[in-house]
């Protein structure tokens, strides 16, 4: 039987990891899925609104790492999973699910994957997506005024409370943990068709 | 007409870009060629040992890039040339040349490739071999006293009066012109593995 490769795209918040995972999937269709490490924040019934707010989203306990290890295992031995999904309006998980195939190849990404070492055992190929720190503040910026209505002071102050030391706590050190380092994951084609194919040489072996 | 795919590969001294580009010579065989820009130190036909053996070695203007330029052009063009030879002993240009083909894929390796923008522009895939100072510095030991006869205390001066500084000035910060940057270059599987599929796919094209 086929064993599954089990790609870890790791990097700073706004670094184009994601971009990169999408990218990669979109090139690829149904023969790769992408799991969102994000959607994997625990569930709190027990918390207010409020507490929920002022929880750090940007530490390792903050995902339910139990659960995503169980989905990876599933999907490793062929069997598809309900992902979950979160709510970030609510701070909570939501009620969907979101279906995730057993795929020959399957793309985990995340800011904090390659710090749980749970994970990393289960990663055959590591790539960490590296863009400075300005650059990714930037982005954030955008993308959470413009794109998910919030203040700009809120998403400043957030960044300086939790997200930049966040990153230098666990998220720039588990850069050590990778096979190889992007720099600009979303835009960097020669590394972008280096791995595109080393996925087209697997799924043809 | 098939272009040539022309690879860089970079990084400090001791950082395994030497090992990295033999071991995906030895992969190729007749198909890949390599250029050692240490080959392409300046002759210095006018100075004394003494005056040679003081040199900076570590400095972009201790190399002859403009002979590097014409004989990257040379085998663009499908001209195979006799690139030059380094006598270490004699801190000098030998009377040896070594024949380069031209050969659909060429590496060319060395520390500093990437601090030139007329050898940047001829770079079709830029690959910095990132390994922390402390692993290089001891593997340049175990190299330079073992292997190359010179004793720790010449190696270890050198080290910090040249190479250092000069890594910090120049290598380090060229590693911003990558396209992938490979922790561990001699000894990195999974990197190894794209970068030998990216070939692959390129010679089959």
């Amino acid at each position: 039987m086929k064993q599954h490769l089990i790609i870890g795209i790791a990097g700073g918040s706004g670094s184009g990891k994601t971009t990169l995972a999408e990218n990669i999937a979109r090139h690829f269709g149904n023969e790769v899925s992408v799991i969102r490490h994000d959607n994997y924040y625990k569930a709190q019934p027990n918390l207010s609104y409020e507490q929920r707010a002022q929880m750090n989203y940007d530490h390792p306990s903050a995902f339910d790492s139990e659960l995503l290890l169980r989905h990876l295992d599933a999907l490793k031995a062929g069997r598809a999973v309900d992902g979950p999904v979160y709510d970030y309006a609510q701070h909570d998980r939501s009620t969907e699910t979101v279906r995730i195939e057993s795929t020959d190849v399957i793309i985990l990404e995340g800011i904090l994957i390659f710090e749980n070492a749970d994970i990393l055992k289960r990663l055959d190929m590591k790539i960490y997506v590296d863009t400075d720190a300005d650059v990714r503040i930037v982005r954030r910026i955008l993308r959470d005024v413009e794109q998910r209505g919030r203040s700009l002071e809120s998403v400043i102050s957030q960044y300086l409370a939790t997200v930049k030391p966040m990153h230098e706590a666990f998220v720039e050190p588990s850069k050590k943990k990778a096979d190889i380092i992007i720099p600009e994951g979303g835009k960097n084609p020669v590394a972008y068709g280096m791995i595109i194919n080393r996925i087209e040489t697997y799924l043809s072996e």
